[in-house]
Parts: C-alpha cells; structure tokens; sequence
C-alpha cells in the first residue's frame, strides 16, 4: 500500500522557499507519510544527474513509497506531467528521461495541469497534490489519463574494445570520486583500470588501501567501478568529469 | 489546533550543530509534530530576506502550524522575543520585523527570557521551548504577556511614475532570477520590463518561451514580476540584486 | 526504551543520494521512530570535528534516542565498527574517536560486519541496520560482542600558565566564530582574552555589546569561550582557525 513514504528529489537548492512550498503542498492531505530528501542539490537543469541519482536510491526505500522527482527544465512548456508505478514504487516528475531507470512493466499516467498551476512551478502545483493522492492511496489511473510512450533516455552503457571494457563516468560525488558506469561483473581479475589515459591499478577494496593522495579504483557501494583519491578528490586531480573515458 | 507541524527557518546554516540542539528543545516536549526545515540558509543577519521567505510560505502550511523564524542579530540585546497567532497559525520569532506579514488582526505575546537562557542562543533556550508549548496546544497567552506594539517593516511597495510600475528586486534566488514586488495585476498587456535600465521584453508564460541563455520576464509562482536567464541566472547576468530598479 | 528518534552525522553531503540510501536502510524497520539530521557537511574525514559536534549535542535530545555517527576515513579496513550505550543514548559509529564524549560508563560492542557490506559504504551496510535494530528495542549485545577498548581520543584541555587560562580553538562554525576549550568557570571575572596575541577585551553578554565588525569574547551557548565579531567571522578578520591559541 502506497503513502508511508514520500521522497523528494529536485534541483531547487535548499536556500529558498520553494522545497517548502513543496512540502506544504504535500502535507496538505493528511496521509501521515514520512516525507524524505534525496537531494535537492542538483545542478540546476542536469536531468541526467537526477536521473542517476534517482535510479541508484528508489529500489532502496520499502515498496509503496511515493518519488517526487522534479528537475525540469521545460517547466510550463508542452513537455508533458507524469506519475507512474513501477515494481510497486510510484513516482510523478516531468517527462523528460527522469524516470527512465523504471522497469518495462511500470505504468503511467498523464497528469492534468490544473488551470491555476504557477507555469514556472509545476512540482508545487502539479506534482506534489498528485503524490499526495498516490500517498493516501489513490489509483494511479485516477491521477490521470493511461499514456504508453514516456520519454526514455538511457544512461550510456559500456562498449568493448577487444578485451577492454570501455566505460564513461557517469556522476562525480561530493568527495570527488567518479562513478564509472562499468559494472563489476565486467572487470576481469586484475586488469588495471585507466581514466582518460591515466592508469591507476586494479581493483582495490577501499581507500585505506593506499596511501593518502593516491588514486585508487574499487568496486563502489553501487556495484560499478569507482575512481577516487583516499583523502582527496579524483576529480580535481585528473582534471575530468562526467563522460570522461573509462577503461577496465 | 496546533501541533502537527512545526516549521524552522533560520539563518544558522546546516554545517554546525545549531539546528539540532533546536529540533532537540523541539522534540523534548512529546507532541508528536512533524518538523519541517523551510530554510536555514538565510544570509547571516539577513532579516529582511528571512521576513520574505516567510511571506511566501506560512500561509501554504496548514493552520495550527508552528513557525519558529529566527533571523536574529540583536539576541540577548532588549529587542524582544515574542510568540504570536494570525489566522490561525502560531509564530515565534525574535521582534526586529520578521513577522511583518502576519495580518493586522494578529495577536502578539512578549516571551519571557528564562535565566538560564543562553544570551546567544534564543533559538535554542528561548524560542524552541515556546514553539513545543504551542505545539501541544498552550494558549498564546500562556506563554507570554500580550503587546500591541511589534516591530513591523514592511517590504518596499511600488510607486506610480506616470503609467509606469516602478518597484524593486525584493529577492535573488538560487537560480539568481530576481523577484521583484511589483503583483502582475499591476502589469498592462504587452508592456515590456525593464531592469536597471536593460528591456528584458514583455512578460513571458515560461522559460522554454525564450532560447537558452536568453533574459525573460515573467509572473513568477508567488505572482509578482520575476526577471530569469533561461538556464542561467539573471543576477549574474545583469549584475543586480536586491533592492535594483524593476520597471513595468 | 529506544526508538523515538534516530539522528544522523556524517561527512557526506546532502547532494550525492548517500544519506538518502542511510535513511532507506534506517527505514527498511519498521521503528516509527522520527530520523533528524544533525549535519552532513562535516569536512570530508574531519573525525575532530564530528567528535566535537556530537559532544555538543547528544545530550539534548531524549534517553533513547539512537545517534549514528559516521566520519569513517578508515571504512572498510580493520577498524572496528561499534555500537555503544551510555547514559540511556544508544550510537553506532566507526572505532575512530567519534564516540570518546561518551561517559566511562558507556558499553561497546563490535558489530560484525555482514559479507556483502560495501567496503565503502559501512553508513549504508553495517551502521544503518544496526541502528534500525537498537531504534525496535533490541538488546545492546544482541548487535554485537561486547568490547571493553573502544578508540578514545578526548578533546585536547587547557592548561594553566602562571594565573591565565591557555586554551585552544575547537571548533570554528559557520558565522566564523571561534569555540575554544577554555569553559566559562574557569575564566577570573575581568580577565581579557587574547586569540593568538590579539587582545579582544574581557567578556561580553552577546553580540550586540560591540559595535558592528568589532571583535568580541563572550561565554557560547554551550558554556565555553567563544571569540566572534559582531555581523562578521572572527576566523576570517584573525586569520585563524581550529588549534590557534586562545589565552584567558
């Protein structure tokens, strides 16, 4: 049963009151859920950060929990307002590749834009009352009309070149580690992992495993190959970012 | 009644432990209240972006909710700390003009300053207790002496200067688009907006009407003229800030 | 009993979706206890400095309540991962200092660390399940076999040099102000108190004693020394940060 659960994922920045009037927005129907930030650091209109975000986190909350997913760019224009359900989870959040870590099984609906929505504001307006409903457990046909074609935009996946996996990073975390897209699975046993050129071994377990302002890749906690720096950043010291090249 | 959601809005940042020995003086009285961050980015000292955010948000909370505002750069001075109920929804706040948007029919109570009260730290010794009182229902005069007379300053208004709307920006966001005071029913059809000077055209429905990079005008999700670069931030780009010259 | 509340301190940010995976895990049980962020913005590895804001804070919150505690530079190597009970506050954290403000009476036992635990995610895989399981009630010794050395690592104490008080700087906060060790009783009535040589006058009340931008002592919220200036950062007008003397 849906509504114990709500998340809240966005690119609004915690310093104004917009994640606020979201909430009271949320809050307005007493469904008794726990409201929980994911994020609301994403970099203003990076779709594909929220995406990756989203994709690695909502399997992790318990089945029924509702994700409000708002990083929206086309606010307003013609792009269209979702909701969803997927392997139990529902979600609501433009239909802009968002939700596209959904299993194909998932359902969704077209959300009606009320006549009054603020058109710079949608998670406010549009989304927040639909996740309301979805908490206190209406239908997800009832939110709005059944539509077959979301907008799907896959995150890249790796390529071999002969032996070698090649893989790109996908996210920069806050310490600065890159997070490949290269599954695990995919490293042979002690292959030495390089990132734009720079080899930086093979796998080791965790930071402590080399000295301080070394580099050192692993397996990060969501089972893809990581590159980081113990006590620093991989970011700042390779000088690259998201879609750099990995090779494994 | 009051009590089922207590918000927080302060100026202490999220980096220390300030907010949590708050939400701890919340939480020592049992009431069950759900406790709801609107923002403790405030600019340190910055009353007048505090009293804002405010404005824009408490009426969208249920009523019975508490607000706990403290901006507060006169603590433990004779500035007063007070407790107060409009429509409905319960305030406390220190008395320098944060609650300048309660409606003329407010109630305001001067909180008395325990002796042990930290003389830095109202938030924690002196407001957080009144808060978790109203919060279980304390009538307002229980917990303070009724005055008449609160600091009240309101935001800048608009003036007349023939047909034109002159105003200001009243807030920059983390977006860095500029909020101005001036309503959009203030706004003749097809007038163009200018800011300090720079025509930022006639107003807008959304982001995606303008290309990217681009200046636009809008009636922003509180209804009054904002002024935004379509992926970027105006304030940047126009070299402006609060209190700049916004004309209609 | 426990389970009201679980906080939560951590290094990790609030923009990567780490805490959110934290607070899936805690909310995999069904506690119904509520989670409050304490600060995720503890410097990357600064276990110091998450030591120091613990200290400060545990105390204030309810008996019962579970704190995780996670500035973990050494996940995944041989440090212990603890959990601990002390005066009726229960805690999980890493065995690298984090817990020494716990009392002597404290007991500690060593959580195992299941075999598909992340190596660099213990917050995640280890610490979040043990929390969620002392937040239902379960017996301390249940998580874990008991252990009588955790890590302790006290916070450093001033010394006395002839009549004067010379302490140091503990923590500096988000307005830049600086907390020393020096606890108000210790500080003779009219004494002056010198940051690295720079007199700042003997004691005040609160801010508003100083002129704007003038530097100023005064007893902090939690009883110690602290040196600010009034409407600025004490850290950045001296030049100063966490260790720089401070003499009363």
């Amino acid at each position: 049963m849906p509504g114990d659960i709500i998340t809240l994922l966005t690119d609004f920045g915690t310093a104004d009151s917009y994640v606020a009037e979201v909430k009271a927005a949320l809050l307005g129907q007493p469904h008794g859920a726990t409201l929980v930030d994911i994020t609301h650091q994403v970099s203003p209109g990076d779709v594909r950060a929220g995406q990756y975000i989203l994709s690695r986190v909502w399997r992790r909350f318990p089945e029924g929990t509702v994700h409000l997913v708002v990083v929206d760019p086309g606010v307003g224009t013609t792009r269209r307002a979702l909701a969803a359900e997927g392997d139990g989870h529902y979600f609501v959040a433009p239909d802009n590749g968002l939700l596209t870590s959904l299993p194909g099984t998932a359902r969704f609906v077209q959300l009606p834009i009320p006549p009054g929505a603020a058109p710079t504001f949608h998670a406010r307006d549009v989304f927040a009352p639909a996740a309301a409903l979805l908490a206190i457990g209406t239908a997800l046909t009832h939110v709005g009309k059944s539509i077959t074609d979301p907008y799907r935009s896959p995150l890249p996946i790796p390529r071999m070149d002969g032996l070698t996996v090649v893989g790109e990073v996908l996210y920069v975390d806050r310490f600065g580690s890159l997070v490949s897209n290269i599954p695990a699975e995919q490293v042979a046993p002690g292959v030495r992992i390089k990132v734009v050129g720079t080899d930086v071994g093979s796998l080791r377990r965790t930071y402590g495993d080399v000295e301080p302002g070394q580099l050192l890749a692993y397996v990060g906690s969501d089972g893809s190959v990581e590159v980081a720096v113990r006590g620093g950043s991989a970011a700042r010291l390779l000088g690259v970012g998201v879609g750099a090249e990995v090779r494994a």
